[in-house]
């Protein structure tokens, strides 16, 4: 197809797809003599994928363009390059990456107590360093009953999605298709995952408080086995 | 104590502390003559609070106070306090309360689906609805499995959260320690929920592809039970 059916079918407009072009986020279309290429449905899919990224988890291009390098030439292991794509997203830990051999205490006593692996390297956990110092610092701090409710119920959550990951059956070994899920699903799920607390929470308040529940039966409160 | 010493023990700044005072966010200390008033630890403590919302929740000063305002003249339902104080926390969804009766499907089938009460004049509800709709337009739309999965885990979560709401044990009734609990929980444990998350699949990943996991043996990773 022409670029004009591409910019159809995509919804993106024709300068913008021309951008992406000579930014090298979209491959070039097949040569058709001095002035005209075709496209075909890699490109469609390739600039649904770009939009997604751009408008919806809100990446700037040279990210963007990061994680499309690292899901066409992944390094041979799935695992750092997984981990390298999604420290693309935000949130950006101010000086997370300027000294990866900090110590991270909060950080560290909060997932050596959990048994996982302690990388101060790894973005997530200058992350999670910074969050909680927050909820410190506003005087609700993580206990460790906390801690190890939030824990369990989030790997419960992560053992569904790396499930679901494309090639995580053993068939197949598709590292492009398995970075596009790891980021698009880090990124685009963070959002459904807070809705759902926050209904979650409206839930249980209304069952414990005896508000609004489809149930108002208060013998049927989950409060209790909380 | 006077307003220096106040700005030492909190640390913020006179003028911050006098825009405070001038906007209602900070009762006003005890007249000492013309030109002196008196702060006690209750000023040290809102000015804490004040800081969190703004610095670290990201709150604006209209979104703050209307908080505040809540907190300290609780219509008397918590249920609708807690409700209005969290739907003044980010993200904002657009038109979401210009429109409190349009319809949501998304989030109606999803919330109907999990047996919770669906409403769609909860902020919550609106956020739901443009998160799935932005997962689908991606091309890894929301399953049933996907759903329940999360909504499980979330549910336990928010569980532990009510349970240890101040006066959630029924012994006491303080609207406004229930308020400031359920925004600051609400903002400043998100970003703990969702650094937690990226380190739960650094885990199960570690586990399942081999990787860096403390305990590498295969036969432990956790991801079959998935």
């Amino acid at each position: 197809m022409r670029v004009s059916e591409l910019s159809r079918l995509s919804a993106v407009p024709v300068p913008t797809i021309k951008y992406y072009l000579r930014e090298g986020l979209l491959p070039a279309g097949e040569q058709r003599g001095a002035t005209q290429a075709d496209y075909g449905d890699t490109h469609v899919a390739r600039l649904r994928l770009i939009r997604s990224l751009a408008d919806v988890a809100g990446l700037s291009i040279i990210m963007i363009k990061r994680i499309l390098t690292l899901a066409e030439s992944p390094s041979g292991d799935l695992f750092d390059t997984l981990g390298q794509a999604i420290s693309a997203l935000p949130p950006y830990v101010p000086g997370s990456s300027d000294d990866p051999g900090r110590e991270l205490p909060r950080a560290r006593d909060a997932i050596t107590r959990l048994g996982w692996t302690y990388d101060p390297g790894y973005a997530a956990t200058a992350q999670l360093e910074r969050a909680i110092a927050a909820v410190e610092e506003a005087g609700i701090p993580l206990s460790d009953q906390r801690l190890e409710a939030y824990a369990t119920a989030l790997h419960g959550l992560a053992e569904f999605d790396l499930a679901a990951m494309p090639g995580a059956d053993g068939a197949s070994s598709i590292p492009a298709a398995a970075v596009e899920y790891a980021v698009l699903g880090t990124a685009l799920y963070e959002p459904v995952i807070l809705a759902l607390r926050r209904l979650a929470h409206q839930d249980v308040a209304a069952r414990a408080l005896g508000g609004r529940s489809a149930d108002p039966d208060p013998s049927t409160t989950r409060l209790s086995a909380g």
